[in-house]
């Protein structure tokens, strides 16, 4: 019997302790990429940062471990209560960053002098909550965030809108639909329904966040005494009165044409107050940024049910949608907190910015794609022959290499044949292959292989010798000189 | 007072309950990437990326955390003490990856059937050491593996050193030192040496793992008895007799002037055996292939001296160092494992990899580059004037962004003046400028300003006068509609 660490609790050791077998398995919540996912998570990350870094964004990188304090309270009650906490090898608390946002706050406080304000930075790397975990809900997450410091002007929000557009549109994920809304517009609705304590405000905006998912039914009873849920735990309500809940759910249903109708039915609907009207105001420039920036109002609407989850937000926020791929939620989103970096520093920094969740972006494309996706680098699969020195193989790929081709040497099992060999390219979907063995070398010869052709000239027979015959469709022999001229003519 | 979670403490809760700040700081031992490092590291990781793929490698992507029993005993004692372990939400013993090795074997065993062998992958992120942090030594570091899997024959091993000078030359840093050894041999003179007794092996090799930190007198001194080290501590000795200490020693200053003369000096170092035979031919074939891949023999040295400190450890080891930045250590390192998938899965699976330590590569590029880094990804900085409304800025800077340039608006403070604003494009290394005041757009026309041509007229100017007039060379003013090609002809 041996132990996970691998130490044997057997008494007389032998030469080589027979190590324990540790069961491969991923952590609850986490997931592998294997190369499929992988492959278009990484095409995905390389359409967004160029247009990102168009619009003035330059990458920092922060750690995945922070003090426990940086993070504790930057996000809310919810937040608190899914951090992974640990502690460092000096004994201090730390815990693994929930987002890219409270670090890059802590960033601005921390670095005053080689951050020169304006600054704008985009950031992407995994986040952690250690909330339940549920299909496309996980533990690991990768965010790419975007945000700019140094201004309150919503011309900066508006930008935010447009490479969270522009990046969208570069994804080729076809309809998108960008939610914009006003924490202090709410805040004027919140006021105007005669709900003034902080914490009770908070505990509103909570339970609006969830309307899209628990529907007005449960919001109204939550802003009321509450409600049981499904497992038949109680919720606790806000305590509301009716006639407020009933201004807040008129406030919610409040919509238009256009960002300009929208504004003007909230213009209506709010009594006059200097909160109002600020708040109205900012978002009359933002409407006019938005149009100058080509963001159209059906694509971009303002929404003034939208909340957003997080307490640090303080002016306009953003949530995105794919409306052809609704099951996956929202898939960026971000607002303006020009309260956060004070939680750091003596200054108050504004800043504005918004994050794509990656995964669910890709899992969003992966469900939209028409195409298949790829699984491996590879272009061309040099097969092997007993007997045939390395060597000759080496040296084709060196060449197939320095002319720009993914190559690989089957380089597997010593028995594998000719036709395993075959099927490893056709399972992987690589498109050319080399069949090299000694007679041919020795002749100066090399068989070349489409393995689309086959792929093609086998669609649809079920005849089993037909299937086999079309299978040698695409091959031909050519001078070993050949070698690169001819694979170059496949691959384009 | 407040406590750092945020929460007041004192009495009577104000509507806004004042937030306590937190000291904006970094973790000991780890590190934050502004704009500078930050760009340079994404151009290496996107230099070193497609040289990869040209190899057959494709990307995965496996979490930070694993079960702590993933990852104990894995890499060896050190490796065991250097781990951050905590917590699941479940209360399962977890931590944070040491390396992204461990996590390829445990792949390899969890998903037989979609990792089809042979099987070539790389992957990049995070890895975590809690050891003690020091200069250029922190405990998160980034990691770019690439590793193969389903075969034994070095042909592969020579593919991975092959793999690793391209994508060093890849990076421009001029020469490199790419030393190899193999397991094997060395195991072959421990048997010479009398030394059979696996913890012994183990232990004499994590010795000879230092001889380039230590020295060869210390090196003697840990085989012997054990030393007394600088702080005073004492390390204990192997307890080799002194004809094995000097038997050992005399095979580490093995060399030739070629690999194959390495080989030779071994052959007849070595007493006659099979492990000798059988290493010794492995390590013929691999030379041979190092041939055919082009690796020469001052680049790409045999070294009987390297150990490397992992267990896992059982053929040829490599190891990157670059001859002009020496203190920068190694650069890239790896090896074959071929009894590592074994950890996790009942099938023997043969791998071979090496690894970049992208913050070593980087800080070694650092201090060899003649050219200044970026700072910024910005390359025309469009200046604000008061009064002018936002829209006619966010509109220039959508044309340019559409063009192609990195663009940013200055949105900062209210009242930064022009020169301010200047002054910040300067400092940033902003090559160029736009300059649109109320009157010139009103005229139908903007002024642009290079912002290069002011800082080579300003070189060497000790005379204030002239200093300033020299920054106001570079500027013309252009029709509106001229902005964009007046720009293209400047930028390129």
């Amino acid at each position: 019997m041996t132990d996970a660490s691998g130490a044997s609790s057997a008494a007389p050791k032998p030469a080589r302790p027979r190590v324990g077998r540790v069961e491969p398995r991923t952590l609850r919540g986490f997931i592998d990429y294997l190369p499929e996912r992988a492959l278009a998570r990484l095409r995905l990350l390389d359409a967004i940062r160029p247009v990102v870094e168009r619009y003035g964004f330059a990458p920092v990188e922060t750690p995945i471990v922070e003090h426990l304090e940086t993070l504790v309270g930057a996000g809310g009650e919810e937040s608190n209560k899914e951090l992974f906490r640990f502690e460092s090898p000096e004994e201090e608390p730390i815990a693994l960053r929930f987002d890219l946002t409270v670090p890059f706050a802590r960033l601005l406080a921390q670095y005053p002098e080689e951050l020169k304000l304006p600054f704008r930075r985009y950031a992407f790397g995994p986040v952690f909550r250690a909330d339940k975990p549920g299909p496309g809900r996980f533990r690991q997450f990768t965010q790419f965030d975007m945000d700019a410091a140094g201004s309150g002007e919503v011309a900066v929000d508006a930008e935010i809108c447009a490479v969270l557009c522009e990046a969208l549109t570069a994804l080729g994920v076809g309809r998108f639909r960008l939610e914009i809304n006003s924490r202090r517009l709410v805040d004027a609705m919140l006021h105007d329904a005669g709900i003034t304590e902080v914490e009770r405000q908070k505990h509103v905006l909570r339970v609006v966040d969830k309307l899209a998912k628990v529907g007005l039914h449960n919001v109204r009873l939550e802003l009321a005494q509450g409600r049981i849920d499904e497992s038949g735990d109680p919720i606790r309500g806000v305590g509301l009165e009716p006639d407020q809940i009933e201004r807040i759910v008129a406030f919610l249903a409040l919509g238009g044409d256009s960002r300009r109708a929208v504004l003007a039915s909230i213009d209506s609907f709010l009594k006059p107050s200097s909160l109002r009207d600020e708040a109205l105001a900012e978002m009359q420039e933002l409407a006019a940024c938005l149009d100058v920036l080509g963001l159209d109002d059906a694509a971009v609407p303002f929404v003034p049910s939208l909340a957003r989850g997080l307490d640090y937000y303080t002016g306009p926020v953003f949530e995105m949608k794919l409306p052809d791929a609704p099951q996956f939620g929202t898939v960026a989103a971000g607002g303006r907190y020009d309260g956060l970096v004070q939680r750091f520093s003596p200054n108050q920094v504004s800043a504005t910015g918004a994050s794509f969740g990656v995964d669910r972006l890709l899992a969003a494309i992966e469900s939209l794609a028409g195409v298949p996706p790829r699984r491996t680098t590879t272009q061309v699969l040099i097969t092997v022959f007993r007997g045939v020195a390395r060597e000759e193989y080496l040296r084709m790929a060196s060449e197939l290499r320095r002319a720009g081709f993914g190559t690989e040497v089957f380089f597997g099992k010593k028995k594998a044949s000719l036709t395993d060999q075959l099927s490893h390219a056709n399972a992987l979907g690589i498109p050319v292959a080399v069949i090299a063995g000694g007679d041919e070398l020795a002749r100066g010869e090399v068989a070349v292989k489409d393995l689309r052709a086959g792929a093609a000239a086998r669609a649809g027979i079920e005849d089993h010798e037909a299937y086999r015959e079309a299978g040698k469709s695409g091959q031909v022999t050519i001078a070993r000189t050949d070698l690169i001229r001819h694979i170059a003519g496949l691959l384009g």
